[in-house]
């Protein structure tokens, strides 16, 4: 509190400013003197100090784990930023240095110290409620999306960005299977699908986050990358959800395929019905400023959605993407509500899911790097790379785009990102993959999301275009868009991946 | 994902959507088919299904319970709010009515189905971070408020409103150590003191808000009761701070001086240095629109600080509050992502607090309604509201402003709200203040809290203007400050309390 001192004369604000600390000291210095007073009676008295019965609460230290992570987490997404590589590679980063990878090794006793296991339920509570709203940021992503331009190249491309690495991966998975290594006990159906399905992804969001730093939102292969990746993630979830209906196991293939359609009916009772009613709903559409009842309404409908998807044996976090399609996009406070919350989560929340999942449970310093582990590796790692960048790019070029547009397109589709990475978490968790099938995907995952910046520089090296003019004409594009959403805060893509 | 279908012929829009359905469904049937085809070779393999070394996740439960919590606290603010009373009441009856005082006698099964002891944890996460972020949220209130007006009669109005109702409460603190009663069994000293401090609380937002909505912001009460109730909280938290380092037992007299004199040294450096730092950092001044690490920055920032001053003996929440006064306010970003941080955390995350600390720790239905807890309960009540209204008003008189003003001014300090609640708390968390004191205090809080709208009106009804005369002129105003403030989000009155 202070006072207004603009447009006062130095005597009128040292009067007031006197006045100020007048009315703190004063009654403070009186309890003072009472608190005195009465100790000196009281300390006459027994006390019986040491058995009182306070609950000790572990909030003190769960707050400086709190800060621990969000710094640690903040520091490596500006270092990896510096090298031109998404933040989220650093974050995860910095969630594993605090785990028994890094923090573990050097000093057992600090990471201890730092986070006792009173801590842990709490920090994974917010882990789990970033992972959800950053699951239903996806979904609000992927309902933005709009097709413009050459149809039947878009279907092209999308199928072979889609059915070339997942024919690749189920082709790895079965070799896997030979050799008896990587599954976690579930039918081996499950297994192939699964992996098939974790090479085919592309992570939408860390993909529009390249294309707006590199200036190529807007550009043939930019759209034409969303829109596939939009349509690719879109099926790979739903493949994943019949997938997790099978491995929770005693289902026979009959029941497999009736679990898999009853997956079906539910995303389209959502996307039918429920998106329609959202729409129509007066209080999300009719244009003002979001109010706080929204926001709240907006979290308990996606924590409610993920639990009954849950309760239904699919995934939460398919529930929460399907939160995020059904929810009006383009249209205001819905929208505004949307994406604050989806920006403000993911920032916030989302260092909590870096550490709890990849710091803790994901220790890839007990990966054996035996000659089988490192084949493994190499051999996905070219496997999705080959698949994700080739098939895709031959397609467009095929339907008449440019050698340099289509190669820009295939290796923007090979960013597999933090999607990958939850799906791999998702799948370990449901015992479809083991640990070391974990780790070298996670490896891959990295590998392949630090990889398109640099394919794409290289590809640029060899371009008519200077960056510095293509990003030139997109900040026009942006700044225009800023004009014509005053109070909407930033672009959709400044939200992190 | 869609098409976009704007300005478009029939013919071009089913052509689109034929072409995002083909994109979905080839795949999809592909991967069917593959699946049956595996399958039907899988199902020969033996199956280890049984034995898959899956961690069982109680994400989904938790989930489940988050959005019980949030929707029932949503309604319960929905009802107070149509009874004119401020939605915090109704959230927190919601909080209570979903613990053992309601729905654990109602059916004790359908309690435990829903909040398990494995989500405890995780619910407590959230609660914890959004008292925190509520705590900073009243530090930046704090530091909004600019004194406008007669010097004299702010001073002695604060004093009065300060002194009075600690003086009553530290009188009746007296009595009841007389009767051995509601001291947790700390030294009889830090109970009174404790006492004292609970009554002279003002609930600062919970002001703001009925200021806000009755259109009293602007009106000499309102200023002047805001000033008053700014340094009350301020001194409250101090005192509360010092006695919190007394109540940690094993200090001598000396000792609690010594301890109360390092917290405000501890104030001191944040509200000097550590102050003029932040408004002095570029980042946080430079007019721009707020980008996403400042919020994980803020965010870490009020953590550490808070885990600081529990480390310190301190409680963590006067940390929060110490951030929220230091962080530099009426400067962009800084304002406007404290803002957001404050609005989004409180409507989203106290409704867990509501729900663990009312709804599960303090079980009103255990006291015992004998003679003596009605008579504290009345006897405390009357003496709240009388110190706080008659002393505080009947000064301002003195100092010359009319009755009616006089009287809206101490009514308006009279509302303890949810700020006096977590004093409570933590109070009791500490072993100042014993379950059923607790409980008695609380009742007071929540009295007195729903007793100022009611006395607001009587007054009213006795005024030469009418109300809608008042409201509207303060939506005038209003109006005015949301046009100078484009892009901003809403009143800061429109913070829930």
């Amino acid at each position: 509190m202070a006072f207004d001192t603009s447009g006062r004369s130095p005597g009128q604000r040292y009067r007031r400013a006197a006045a100020v600390a007048w009315a703190v000291v004063v009654p403070l210095a009186l309890i003072g003197f009472l608190a005195v007073h009465v100790m000196s009676d009281g300390a006459k008295e027994p006390l019986s100090q040491a058995g009182s019965p306070h609950r000790e609460s572990p909030t003190g230290h769960f707050l400086l784990a709190a800060a621990t992570v969000l710094v640690a987490c903040r520091i490596g997404g500006s270092l990896m930023r510096r090298l031109r590589q998404p933040a989220v590679m650093g974050e995860i980063c910095a969630g594993l240095a605090l785990g028994p990878a890094l923090l573990g090794q050097v000093s057992p006793e600090a990471a201890h110290w730092l986070f006792p296991a009173s801590s842990l339920p709490l920090l994974d509570g917010l882990a789990q409620l970033g992972l959800v709203l950053f699951m239903f940021g996806v979904g609000q992503e992927l309902a933005h999306v709009r097709m413009r331009g050459t149809l039947t190249r878009a279907v092209l491309v999308t199928h072979a960005s889609l059915l070339i690495p997942f024919a690749g991966g189920t082709a790895a998975a079965v070799a896997l299977l030979a050799t008896d290594s990587g599954t976690g006990g579930v039918r081996p159906v499950v297994f192939v699908l699964f992996v098939g399905c974790a090479l085919s992804i592309t992570a939408f969001p860390v993909l529009a986050r390249i294309l707006a730093d590199l200036g190529r939102m807007r550009t043939e292969p930019g759209r034409l990358s969303l829109f596939a990746a939009a349509v690719g993630d879109g099926v790979g979830w739903l493949v994943l959800a019949a997938l997790l209906a099978g491995a929770r196991g005693g289902a026979t293939p009959g029941g497999l395929l009736f679990d898999a359609l009853g997956t079906l009916a539910l995303v389209a009772l959502f996307l039918g019905p429920v998106r329609r009613l959202l729409r129509r709903l007066p209080a999300l559409n009719d244009g003002r400023t979001a109010d706080i009842g929204t926001t709240t309404g907006l979290v308990a409908g996606i924590a409610a959605t993920s639990a009954l998807t849950a309760a239904l044996g699919v995934h939460q976090l398919i529930g929460a993407m399907l939160a995020g399609l059904v929810w009006p996009v383009r249209r205001r406070p819905a929208d505004q509500v949307a994406r604050r919350l989806a920006r403000s989560a993911a920032s916030t929340l989302l260092p909590f899911f870096f550490f709890f999942e990849f710091g803790l449970h994901t220790d890839l310093s007990t990966l054996r790097w035996d000659g089988r582990t490192v084949l493994t590796l190499l051999g996905l790692t070219c496997l999705a790379t080959v698949t994700k960048v080739v098939g895709p790019a031959v397609t467009a070029r095929l339907t008449g785009m440019s050698w340099r547009s289509a190669y820009t397109l295939g290796v923007l589709l090979n960013a597999r990102g933090l999607t990958e990475l939850v799906v791999l978490q998702v799948g370990y968790q449901a015992g479809i993959i083991d640990e070391r099938l974990l780790g070298i995907l996670t490896l891959v995952a990295l590998i392949t999301t630090a990889m398109t910046s640099v394919l794409l520089h290289c590809g640029r090296a060899a371009s008519q275009h200077g960056p510095r003019e293509l990003r030139d004409q997109q900040d026009r594009l942006d700044q225009q868009d800023q004009r014509d959403s005053v109070g909407d805060e930033g672009m959709r893509t400044g939200q992190p991946v």
